[in-house]
Protein backbone atom coordinates (compact mmCIF):
# COMPACT_ATOMS: atom_id res chain seq x y z
CA UNK A 1 0.00 0.00 0.00
CA UNK A 2 0.71 3.52 0.32
CA UNK A 3 -0.22 7.06 2.13
CA UNK A 4 0.07 10.61 0.47
CA UNK A 5 -1.48 13.14 2.05
CA UNK A 6 -2.08 17.08 0.79
CA UNK A 7 -3.36 20.13 2.64
CA UNK A 8 -4.49 22.72 0.89
CA UNK A 9 -3.89 26.02 2.84
CA UNK A 10 -4.32 29.34 2.46
CA UNK A 11 -0.16 29.83 2.90
CA UNK A 12 0.20 27.44 -0.17
CA UNK A 13 0.43 23.32 -0.24
CA UNK A 14 1.78 20.75 2.04
CA UNK A 15 2.56 16.94 0.42
CA UNK A 16 4.10 14.03 1.81
CA UNK A 17 3.83 10.86 0.40
CA UNK A 18 6.31 7.17 1.26
CA UNK A 19 8.09 5.27 -0.68
CA UNK A 20 6.82 1.42 -0.51
CA UNK A 21 5.27 -0.39 -2.80
CA UNK A 22 5.33 -4.06 -2.32
CA UNK A 23 3.90 -7.05 -4.37
CA UNK A 24 2.77 -9.51 -1.76
CA UNK A 25 4.75 -9.20 1.50
CA UNK A 26 7.84 -11.10 0.14
CA UNK A 27 8.64 -8.18 -2.53
CA UNK A 28 9.20 -4.89 -1.40
CA UNK A 29 11.07 -2.01 -3.48
CA UNK A 30 11.48 1.73 -2.77
CA UNK A 31 9.76 4.22 -5.33
CA UNK A 32 9.27 8.18 -5.42
CA UNK A 33 5.31 8.82 -5.38
CA UNK A 34 5.40 11.81 -5.34
CA UNK A 35 6.24 14.08 -9.14
CA UNK A 36 6.19 17.31 -10.40
CA UNK A 37 5.42 19.11 -13.59
CA UNK A 38 7.06 22.48 -13.35
CA UNK A 39 7.03 25.85 -15.60
CA UNK A 40 8.57 27.98 -13.15
CA UNK A 41 7.18 31.10 -12.18
CA UNK A 42 4.25 29.97 -14.53
CA UNK A 43 2.54 27.04 -13.09
CA UNK A 44 3.22 24.03 -11.09
CA UNK A 45 1.55 20.62 -10.86
CA UNK A 46 2.37 18.23 -7.76
CA UNK A 47 0.96 14.55 -8.54
CA UNK A 48 0.92 11.91 -5.99
CA UNK A 49 0.25 8.02 -7.05
CA UNK A 50 -1.22 5.24 -4.85
CA UNK A 51 -2.34 1.53 -6.38
CA UNK A 52 -0.66 -0.79 -8.94
CA UNK A 53 2.70 0.36 -10.04
CA UNK A 54 2.39 -0.26 -13.15
CA UNK A 55 -1.04 2.23 -13.89
CA UNK A 56 0.62 4.86 -12.49
CA UNK A 57 4.06 4.48 -14.11
CA UNK A 58 2.18 3.99 -17.63
CA UNK A 59 -0.03 7.25 -16.39
CA UNK A 60 2.78 9.46 -15.93
CA UNK A 61 4.92 8.21 -18.85
CA UNK A 62 2.02 9.09 -21.09
CA UNK A 63 1.68 12.28 -19.28
CA UNK A 64 5.47 12.95 -19.97
CA UNK A 65 4.76 11.68 -23.49
CA UNK A 66 1.66 13.99 -24.17
CA UNK A 67 4.10 17.13 -23.10
CA UNK A 68 6.94 16.30 -25.25
CA UNK A 69 4.57 15.67 -28.09
CA UNK A 70 5.20 18.74 -30.70
CA UNK A 71 1.28 18.32 -31.12
CA UNK A 72 0.57 18.87 -28.29
CA UNK A 73 -2.03 21.31 -27.18
CA UNK A 74 -4.28 22.45 -24.41
CA UNK A 75 -6.63 19.52 -24.19
CA UNK A 76 -3.79 17.03 -24.15
CA UNK A 77 -0.52 18.86 -22.03
CA UNK A 78 -0.86 19.72 -18.71
CA UNK A 79 1.35 22.13 -18.97
CA UNK A 80 -0.40 23.76 -21.54
CA UNK A 81 -3.72 23.11 -20.29
CA UNK A 82 -5.04 26.82 -19.40
CA UNK A 83 -7.12 25.94 -15.85
CA UNK A 84 -6.00 23.09 -12.48
CA UNK A 85 -9.65 22.17 -13.60
CA UNK A 86 -8.30 21.22 -16.70
CA UNK A 87 -5.09 19.58 -15.90
CA UNK A 88 -7.31 17.26 -13.49
CA UNK A 89 -9.38 16.22 -16.29
CA UNK A 90 -6.58 15.25 -18.30
CA UNK A 91 -4.58 13.42 -15.64
CA UNK A 92 -8.13 11.83 -14.70
CA UNK A 93 -8.22 10.50 -18.64
CA UNK A 94 -5.35 9.16 -18.86
CA UNK A 95 -5.56 7.68 -15.73
CA UNK A 96 -8.73 5.58 -16.94
CA UNK A 97 -7.82 4.86 -19.88
CA UNK A 98 -4.92 3.07 -18.68
CA UNK A 99 -6.05 1.55 -15.50
CA UNK A 100 -8.96 0.09 -17.89
CA UNK A 101 -6.66 -1.27 -20.56
CA UNK A 102 -4.13 -2.76 -17.90
CA UNK A 103 -7.42 -4.12 -15.96
CA UNK A 104 -8.26 -5.89 -18.84
CA UNK A 105 -4.69 -7.62 -19.51
CA UNK A 106 -4.90 -8.40 -16.19
CA UNK A 107 -8.55 -10.32 -15.98
CA UNK A 108 -7.41 -13.67 -16.66
CA UNK A 109 -5.31 -13.52 -13.59
CA UNK A 110 -8.26 -12.03 -11.09
CA UNK A 111 -5.82 -9.62 -10.49
CA UNK A 112 -6.78 -6.13 -9.40
CA UNK A 113 -5.08 -2.81 -10.80
CA UNK A 114 -6.79 0.28 -9.67
CA UNK A 115 -4.41 3.46 -8.58
CA UNK A 116 -5.60 6.68 -7.78
CA UNK A 117 -3.53 10.28 -7.35
CA UNK A 118 -4.04 13.74 -6.02
CA UNK A 119 -3.47 16.64 -7.81
CA UNK A 120 -2.30 19.71 -6.60
CA UNK A 121 -0.95 23.08 -8.41
CA UNK A 122 -1.10 26.82 -9.37
CA UNK A 123 -1.04 28.48 -12.88
CA UNK A 124 0.14 32.19 -12.70
CA UNK A 125 -3.11 34.12 -12.25
CA UNK A 126 -5.08 31.08 -11.15
CA UNK A 127 -5.86 29.52 -7.30
CA UNK A 128 -3.86 26.98 -5.79
CA UNK A 129 -6.25 23.94 -6.54
CA UNK A 130 -5.89 20.71 -4.97
CA UNK A 131 -7.94 17.17 -6.48
CA UNK A 132 -8.51 13.38 -5.59
CA UNK A 133 -8.50 11.71 -8.54
CA UNK A 134 -10.37 8.36 -8.75
CA UNK A 135 -9.42 4.88 -10.45
CA UNK A 136 -12.64 5.52 -12.93
CA UNK A 137 -10.68 9.01 -13.83
CA UNK A 138 -13.63 11.55 -11.93
CA UNK A 139 -12.11 13.53 -8.82
CA UNK A 140 -13.35 15.31 -5.84
CA UNK A 141 -11.96 18.85 -4.70
CA UNK A 142 -10.52 20.23 -1.38
CA UNK A 143 -12.35 22.71 -0.02
CA UNK A 144 -11.95 25.00 3.12
CA UNK A 145 -13.96 22.84 4.75
CA UNK A 146 -12.19 19.90 4.52
CA UNK A 147 -8.75 20.88 3.75
CA UNK A 148 -6.81 17.51 3.00
CA UNK A 149 -6.85 14.97 0.94
CA UNK A 150 -5.31 11.43 1.71
CA UNK A 151 -5.23 8.40 -0.73
CA UNK A 152 -3.69 4.88 0.03
CA UNK A 153 -3.65 3.68 4.20
CA UNK A 154 -5.54 6.72 5.42
CA UNK A 155 -7.41 6.18 8.42
CA UNK A 156 -4.44 5.65 11.09
CA UNK A 157 -3.31 8.72 10.40
CA UNK A 158 -6.44 10.89 9.58
CA UNK A 159 -7.47 11.71 13.16
CA UNK A 160 -4.47 13.92 13.82
CA UNK A 161 -5.59 15.93 10.62
CA UNK A 162 -8.89 16.03 11.91
CA UNK A 163 -7.98 17.90 14.78
CA UNK A 164 -4.94 20.40 14.03
CA UNK A 165 -5.36 21.11 10.07
CA UNK A 166 -7.24 23.84 8.96
CA UNK A 167 -6.99 26.48 6.20
CA UNK A 168 -5.28 28.67 8.79
CA UNK A 169 -2.54 26.33 9.68
CA UNK A 170 0.73 27.91 9.08
CA UNK A 171 2.98 26.27 6.53
CA UNK A 172 5.56 25.24 9.28
CA UNK A 173 2.94 23.38 11.12
CA UNK A 174 0.94 21.95 8.64
CA UNK A 175 4.74 19.73 7.87
CA UNK A 176 4.28 18.65 11.32
CA UNK A 177 0.83 17.44 10.74
CA UNK A 178 1.42 15.99 8.02
CA UNK A 179 4.75 14.18 9.48
CA UNK A 180 2.81 13.36 12.27
CA UNK A 181 0.16 11.79 10.70
CA UNK A 182 2.56 9.68 8.83
CA UNK A 183 4.27 8.76 11.73
CA UNK A 184 1.50 6.82 13.11
CA UNK A 185 0.68 5.41 9.83
CA UNK A 186 4.38 4.24 9.82
CA UNK A 187 4.16 2.54 13.19
CA UNK A 188 0.84 0.84 12.83
CA UNK A 189 1.14 -0.80 9.19
CA UNK A 190 3.58 -2.15 7.51
CA UNK A 191 2.38 -1.38 3.86
CA UNK A 192 3.72 2.26 3.94
CA UNK A 193 7.54 2.81 4.42
CA UNK A 194 10.09 5.32 4.77
CA UNK A 195 12.09 7.32 3.15
CA UNK A 196 9.23 10.11 2.75
CA UNK A 197 9.07 12.80 -0.09
CA UNK A 198 8.07 16.21 1.73
CA UNK A 199 6.83 19.55 -0.44
CA UNK A 200 6.00 22.81 0.51
CA UNK A 201 4.40 24.80 -2.80
CA UNK A 202 4.03 28.47 -1.25
CA UNK A 203 1.00 30.35 -3.11
CA UNK A 204 1.68 32.07 -5.63
CA UNK A 205 5.27 31.37 -5.98
CA UNK A 206 3.93 28.57 -9.43
CA UNK A 207 6.88 26.38 -8.11
CA UNK A 208 7.91 23.85 -4.95
CA UNK A 209 9.23 25.98 -2.81
CA UNK A 210 10.91 23.13 -0.72
CA UNK A 211 11.35 19.50 -1.29
CA UNK A 212 12.95 17.26 0.74
CA UNK A 213 13.68 13.70 1.01
CA UNK A 214 13.47 12.38 4.86
CA UNK A 215 15.30 9.07 4.89
CA UNK A 216 15.35 6.13 6.83
CA UNK A 217 17.06 7.17 10.56
CA UNK A 218 16.78 10.76 9.66
CA UNK A 219 17.82 12.26 13.20
CA UNK A 220 14.98 15.17 12.57
CA UNK A 221 12.18 12.97 11.98
CA UNK A 222 13.11 10.37 14.86
CA UNK A 223 13.33 13.31 17.14
CA UNK A 224 10.15 14.21 16.26
CA UNK A 225 8.97 10.88 16.82
CA UNK A 226 10.49 10.14 20.32
CA UNK A 227 8.75 13.59 21.09
CA UNK A 228 5.62 13.02 20.34
CA UNK A 229 5.77 9.52 21.63
CA UNK A 230 6.49 10.84 24.16
CA UNK A 231 3.88 13.82 24.23
CA UNK A 232 1.42 10.93 24.20
CA UNK A 233 1.97 8.86 26.46
CA UNK A 234 2.09 12.22 29.12
CA UNK A 235 -1.33 13.76 28.17
CA UNK A 236 -2.56 9.88 28.80
CA UNK A 237 -1.96 10.29 31.99
CA UNK A 238 -2.90 13.08 32.97
CA UNK A 239 -6.38 13.08 30.98
CA UNK A 240 -8.89 11.30 33.58
CA UNK A 241 -12.16 9.33 32.95
CA UNK B 1 -19.44 -0.98 10.40
CA UNK B 2 -18.51 -1.16 14.01
CA UNK B 3 -15.55 -1.08 16.50
CA UNK B 4 -14.88 -3.43 19.38
CA UNK B 5 -11.71 -3.90 20.85
CA UNK B 6 -10.48 -5.55 24.31
CA UNK B 7 -7.56 -5.73 25.79
CA UNK B 8 -5.97 -8.85 27.85
CA UNK B 9 -3.51 -7.52 30.53
CA UNK B 10 -2.32 -9.29 33.70
CA UNK B 11 -4.79 -7.47 36.06
CA UNK B 12 -7.64 -8.81 33.48
CA UNK B 13 -9.84 -7.72 30.67
CA UNK B 14 -11.00 -4.72 29.50
CA UNK B 15 -13.65 -4.45 26.85
CA UNK B 16 -15.29 -1.50 24.52
CA UNK B 17 -17.89 -1.65 22.08
CA UNK B 18 -20.21 0.74 19.92
CA UNK B 19 -23.77 0.27 18.82
CA UNK B 20 -24.19 1.83 15.80
CA UNK B 21 -25.58 -0.71 12.90
CA UNK B 22 -26.05 0.42 9.15
CA UNK B 23 -27.61 -1.11 6.08
CA UNK B 24 -26.58 1.47 3.69
CA UNK B 25 -26.28 5.15 4.91
CA UNK B 26 -29.74 5.95 5.10
CA UNK B 27 -30.75 2.94 7.70
CA UNK B 28 -29.07 3.37 10.80
CA UNK B 29 -29.84 1.45 14.22
CA UNK B 30 -28.22 0.92 17.67
CA UNK B 31 -27.47 -2.79 18.50
CA UNK B 32 -25.87 -3.94 21.82
CA UNK B 33 -22.53 -6.05 20.53
CA UNK B 34 -21.43 -6.96 23.40
CA UNK B 35 -22.81 -10.07 25.40
CA UNK B 36 -21.93 -11.95 28.45
CA UNK B 37 -22.48 -15.91 29.38
CA UNK B 38 -21.85 -15.85 32.75
CA UNK B 39 -21.71 -18.62 35.81
CA UNK B 40 -20.72 -16.48 38.00
CA UNK B 41 -17.33 -17.57 39.95
CA UNK B 42 -17.13 -20.61 37.41
CA UNK B 43 -16.82 -18.70 34.56
CA UNK B 44 -17.21 -16.14 32.28
CA UNK B 45 -17.47 -15.01 28.24
CA UNK B 46 -17.40 -12.39 27.07
CA UNK B 47 -18.15 -11.84 22.88
CA UNK B 48 -17.94 -8.68 21.07
CA UNK B 49 -19.49 -8.83 17.31
CA UNK B 50 -19.03 -6.76 14.13
CA UNK B 51 -20.51 -7.68 10.24
CA UNK B 52 -23.35 -8.79 9.14
CA UNK B 53 -26.66 -8.23 12.22
CA UNK B 54 -28.58 -11.41 10.61
CA UNK B 55 -25.21 -13.57 11.01
CA UNK B 56 -24.37 -12.16 14.42
CA UNK B 57 -27.67 -12.42 15.93
CA UNK B 58 -28.25 -16.13 14.38
CA UNK B 59 -25.10 -17.07 15.98
CA UNK B 60 -26.21 -15.83 19.27
CA UNK B 61 -29.25 -17.09 19.48
CA UNK B 62 -27.90 -20.47 18.25
CA UNK B 63 -24.97 -20.42 21.24
CA UNK B 64 -28.58 -19.48 23.63
CA UNK B 65 -29.96 -22.41 22.06
CA UNK B 66 -27.44 -25.10 22.52
CA UNK B 67 -27.01 -23.48 26.03
CA UNK B 68 -30.42 -24.35 26.86
CA UNK B 69 -30.90 -27.54 24.92
CA UNK B 70 -31.73 -30.20 27.69
CA UNK B 71 -29.11 -32.74 25.73
CA UNK B 72 -26.49 -29.92 25.79
CA UNK B 73 -22.98 -31.30 26.55
CA UNK B 74 -19.32 -30.02 26.73
CA UNK B 75 -19.10 -29.95 22.49
CA UNK B 76 -22.01 -28.20 22.14
CA UNK B 77 -22.73 -25.80 24.96
CA UNK B 78 -20.44 -23.11 25.82
CA UNK B 79 -21.10 -22.73 29.35
CA UNK B 80 -19.90 -26.70 29.87
CA UNK B 81 -17.41 -26.23 27.56
CA UNK B 82 -14.21 -27.51 29.40
CA UNK B 83 -11.90 -25.14 28.70
CA UNK B 84 -11.63 -20.88 26.78
CA UNK B 85 -10.27 -22.88 23.71
CA UNK B 86 -12.89 -25.34 23.61
CA UNK B 87 -15.59 -22.59 23.81
CA UNK B 88 -13.57 -20.54 21.06
CA UNK B 89 -14.21 -23.31 19.02
CA UNK B 90 -17.61 -23.98 19.22
CA UNK B 91 -18.39 -20.19 19.11
CA UNK B 92 -16.01 -20.13 15.42
CA UNK B 93 -18.28 -23.36 14.23
CA UNK B 94 -21.24 -22.01 15.24
CA UNK B 95 -20.11 -18.78 13.32
CA UNK B 96 -18.53 -20.55 10.17
CA UNK B 97 -21.76 -22.76 10.12
CA UNK B 98 -24.47 -19.85 10.29
CA UNK B 99 -22.22 -17.27 7.95
CA UNK B 100 -22.03 -19.96 4.99
CA UNK B 101 -26.03 -20.34 5.50
CA UNK B 102 -26.46 -16.95 4.92
CA UNK B 103 -24.39 -16.24 2.73
CA UNK B 104 -25.52 -18.94 -0.04
CA UNK B 105 -29.33 -17.60 0.89
CA UNK B 106 -27.74 -13.98 -0.37
CA UNK B 107 -26.14 -15.32 -3.24
CA UNK B 108 -28.23 -13.95 -5.68
CA UNK B 109 -28.26 -10.64 -4.46
CA UNK B 110 -24.28 -10.49 -4.70
CA UNK B 111 -24.56 -8.67 -0.84
CA UNK B 112 -21.94 -9.93 1.31
CA UNK B 113 -22.87 -11.37 4.87
CA UNK B 114 -19.88 -12.03 7.17
CA UNK B 115 -19.43 -11.58 10.55
CA UNK B 116 -16.21 -12.01 13.25
CA UNK B 117 -16.22 -12.13 16.71
CA UNK B 118 -14.25 -11.26 19.78
CA UNK B 119 -14.31 -13.93 22.76
CA UNK B 120 -12.77 -13.05 25.91
CA UNK B 121 -13.22 -14.80 29.19
CA UNK B 122 -11.84 -16.83 32.07
CA UNK B 123 -13.16 -20.43 33.50
CA UNK B 124 -12.31 -21.01 37.29
CA UNK B 125 -8.68 -22.85 37.30
CA UNK B 126 -8.04 -21.74 33.97
CA UNK B 127 -6.27 -18.70 32.14
CA UNK B 128 -7.63 -15.75 31.19
CA UNK B 129 -7.90 -15.43 27.56
CA UNK B 130 -8.89 -13.75 24.66
CA UNK B 131 -9.76 -15.04 20.76
CA UNK B 132 -10.74 -13.19 17.77
CA UNK B 133 -13.06 -15.35 15.32
CA UNK B 134 -12.88 -15.31 11.87
CA UNK B 135 -15.57 -15.36 9.78
CA UNK B 136 -14.66 -18.56 8.64
CA UNK B 137 -14.25 -19.95 11.95
CA UNK B 138 -10.74 -20.12 12.87
CA UNK B 139 -9.11 -17.79 15.53
CA UNK B 140 -6.14 -16.16 16.85
CA UNK B 141 -5.48 -14.95 20.24
CA UNK B 142 -4.17 -12.22 22.40
CA UNK B 143 -0.43 -12.93 23.41
CA UNK B 144 1.99 -10.75 25.83
CA UNK B 145 3.42 -9.46 22.27
CA UNK B 146 0.27 -8.47 21.43
CA UNK B 147 -2.42 -7.99 24.18
CA UNK B 148 -5.19 -5.85 21.80
CA UNK B 149 -7.95 -7.66 19.41
CA UNK B 150 -9.86 -5.26 17.53
CA UNK B 151 -12.82 -5.79 14.97
CA UNK B 152 -14.65 -3.69 12.62
CA UNK B 153 -12.93 0.25 11.68
CA UNK B 154 -9.66 -0.38 13.67
CA UNK B 155 -7.60 1.38 12.23
CA UNK B 156 -8.24 4.78 13.15
CA UNK B 157 -7.78 4.05 16.70
CA UNK B 158 -4.87 1.46 16.30
CA UNK B 159 -2.03 4.09 17.20
CA UNK B 160 -3.04 5.01 20.72
CA UNK B 161 -2.84 1.68 21.71
CA UNK B 162 0.32 0.71 19.55
CA UNK B 163 1.48 3.27 21.72
CA UNK B 164 0.64 3.19 25.50
CA UNK B 165 -0.87 -0.59 25.83
CA UNK B 166 1.20 -3.71 27.70
CA UNK B 167 0.14 -6.03 29.38
CA UNK B 168 0.97 -4.64 32.45
CA UNK B 169 -1.31 -1.68 31.84
CA UNK B 170 -3.61 -1.03 34.79
CA UNK B 171 -7.35 -1.54 34.37
CA UNK B 172 -7.90 1.83 35.01
CA UNK B 173 -5.60 3.17 32.18
CA UNK B 174 -7.15 0.74 30.15
CA UNK B 175 -9.97 1.64 30.45
CA UNK B 176 -8.67 5.26 29.27
CA UNK B 177 -6.62 3.54 26.54
CA UNK B 178 -9.41 1.87 24.85
CA UNK B 179 -12.14 5.06 25.32
CA UNK B 180 -9.37 7.24 23.49
CA UNK B 181 -8.97 4.82 20.69
CA UNK B 182 -12.88 5.00 20.48
CA UNK B 183 -13.08 8.15 20.73
CA UNK B 184 -10.17 8.81 17.58
CA UNK B 185 -12.80 6.24 16.01
CA UNK B 186 -15.81 7.99 16.18
CA UNK B 187 -14.46 11.73 15.39
CA UNK B 188 -13.00 10.09 12.11
CA UNK B 189 -15.87 7.44 10.78
CA UNK B 190 -19.35 7.86 10.86
CA UNK B 191 -20.32 4.12 10.77
CA UNK B 192 -19.14 4.18 14.50
CA UNK B 193 -21.29 5.57 17.33
CA UNK B 194 -22.84 5.99 20.64
CA UNK B 195 -23.67 4.55 22.46
CA UNK B 196 -20.77 2.57 23.75
CA UNK B 197 -20.24 -0.48 25.78
CA UNK B 198 -17.69 -1.12 28.17
CA UNK B 199 -16.74 -4.23 30.64
CA UNK B 200 -14.27 -5.25 32.58
CA UNK B 201 -13.42 -8.20 34.15
CA UNK B 202 -10.80 -8.63 36.68
CA UNK B 203 -8.34 -11.62 36.35
CA UNK B 204 -10.11 -14.92 38.72
CA UNK B 205 -13.41 -13.11 39.09
CA UNK B 206 -15.10 -15.43 36.61
CA UNK B 207 -17.45 -12.31 36.35
CA UNK B 208 -18.31 -9.32 35.03
CA UNK B 209 -16.70 -6.80 37.21
CA UNK B 210 -17.92 -3.88 35.84
CA UNK B 211 -20.07 -3.02 32.92
CA UNK B 212 -21.23 0.63 31.72
CA UNK B 213 -23.09 2.03 28.97
CA UNK B 214 -21.78 5.19 28.27
CA UNK B 215 -24.66 7.58 26.48
CA UNK B 216 -24.17 10.27 23.73
CA UNK B 217 -24.02 13.13 25.95
CA UNK B 218 -21.66 11.78 28.81
CA UNK B 219 -20.31 14.14 30.57
CA UNK B 220 -17.46 12.37 31.66
CA UNK B 221 -16.82 10.80 29.06
CA UNK B 222 -17.19 14.10 26.40
CA UNK B 223 -14.74 15.71 29.28
CA UNK B 224 -12.07 13.01 28.73
CA UNK B 225 -12.93 13.46 24.56
CA UNK B 226 -12.08 17.27 24.97
CA UNK B 227 -9.38 16.85 27.49
CA UNK B 228 -7.53 14.93 25.40
CA UNK B 229 -8.22 17.17 22.27
CA UNK B 230 -6.92 19.61 23.96
CA UNK B 231 -3.79 17.76 25.20
CA UNK B 232 -3.21 16.36 21.34
CA UNK B 233 -2.93 20.37 20.25
CA UNK B 234 -0.80 21.43 23.27
CA UNK B 235 1.68 18.44 22.62
CA UNK B 236 1.32 19.78 18.39
CA UNK B 237 2.54 22.95 19.42
CA UNK B 238 5.72 21.49 21.67
CA UNK B 239 6.64 19.18 19.34
CA UNK B 240 9.15 20.65 16.60
CA UNK B 241 10.38 19.61 13.99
Amino acid sequence: MTYCVGLKLNAGLVLLSDTRTNAGLDNIACYRKMFFFENPAERVIAIMTAGSLSVTQTTLARLDEAIENELADETTSILKAPTMLQVATIIGDTLSRTRREIADQCRDLRQQASASMIVAGQRAGGDMRMFLIYPEGNFIEATEDTPFLQIGEHKYGKPILDRVVTPATSLADAQKAVLLSMDSTLRSNLSVGMPLDLAVIEKDACAVSARRRILEGDSDFMDMSAAWSAALRDSFVKVSI
